[in-house]
């Protein structure tokens, strides 16, 4: 499946465009390809873009004072990765974006999208979808973070993420987590 | 300031309706007043509205299974709020929210709010700065509570809520830090 196919798949499962509209908005993306290791975002950079990945996998950080890395996110094929923060208020990026594995990605500015979503009454509706679904899952991680419940967190994981889950390192997965390398393979070994 | 000017005023800051549509959305909406210590959503609730806050201050919450409370959010005027993954998923309620100082809320359905969005591209466009801005907002404080920052989490608390974090119970500011109140004694200490 090309590129083109995917996000057409993609959008379609929440909106109905027709052949022109859709051809004209993917006429504002570019695709990319990374390899692995690669950096699409680093913190501080000024933020004009956001991507939709259409192969392999990225992940989204932050890295604190003391060098420790917490990640907010893996985006695989169909998922959307930025600092948001950044790409909406216009502020430097805080959180950065590498890949986890060779990826590619449609990219599209923060300007091209709200014109778009100003031209084409139904993308600006799919937007809604997706920023209400990153909410509600983003406002589920904080509680579960506010909790402590590791358990929770680390089962909405293997939920998430059904394929990956195995082939990422487990340094990434307790990053995700916030949990130590120690309660991971505590949580790794109940499971058996 | 009467509810239906403050909605309004809210609304201009992002969209422009004319008169018509303005009343036209207004018309989907309820006024509802509560008392502190009322509820309008219990976990367990099947959720149909969200609520616009007019005047007074909401709270929603999550009570885990040791019957702790976590707060995810003051509501006051200005400010919107519900059980969002329950509305827009259709799942019962696992977030409740009630009243900590008397209030007044403009209420509308989730069905309702999708007819005006799909009527009047304009209001569409509203809701998905809102989300956004939400969104935002929730990932920076899922990354503070990663990273185990109470300090900045308290200064953002100071900075998000101005007037009301000194109206507030000292019970409810360390439920929404997610710390202990001798923690966050120390946190009013150091201030000092």
């Amino acid at each position: 499946m090309i590129a083109k196919d995917i996000l057409k798949a993609h959008l379609s499962q929440i909106i109905t465009l027709t052949e022109a509209e859709f051809d004209y908005c993917f006429s504002h993306f570019k695709l990319l390809s990374f390899q692995k290791g690669q950096t699409l975002i680093t913190a501080g950079d000024h933020v004009e873009s956001e991507y939709f990945v259409v192969s392999g996998c990225l992940k989204s950080f932050y890295i604190n004072e003391d060098m420790k890395m917490f990640i907010l996110q893996f985006a695989m094929k169909n998922w959307w990765t930025a600092d948001y923060a950044a790409l909406y208020n216009e502020t430097p990026a805080t959180i950065s974006v590498d890949c986890v594995l060779d990826a590619e990605v449609l990219s599209i500015t923060n300007r091209e999208r709200e014109k778009l979503c100003k031209e084409i009454h139904a993308i600006e509706h799919f937007f809604r979808w997706r920023t209400n679904k990153g909410y509600v899952a983003t406002q589920k991680r904080l509680l579960s973070m506010m909790n402590n419940n590791v358990r929770a967190r680390y089962e909405e994981l293997i939920k998430q993420y059904p394929d990956l889950h195995q082939l990422l390192p487990k340094t990434l997965i307790a990053a995700y987590l916030g949990v130590s390398r120690e309660t991971l393979s505590r949580l790794y070994n109940d499971e058996k």
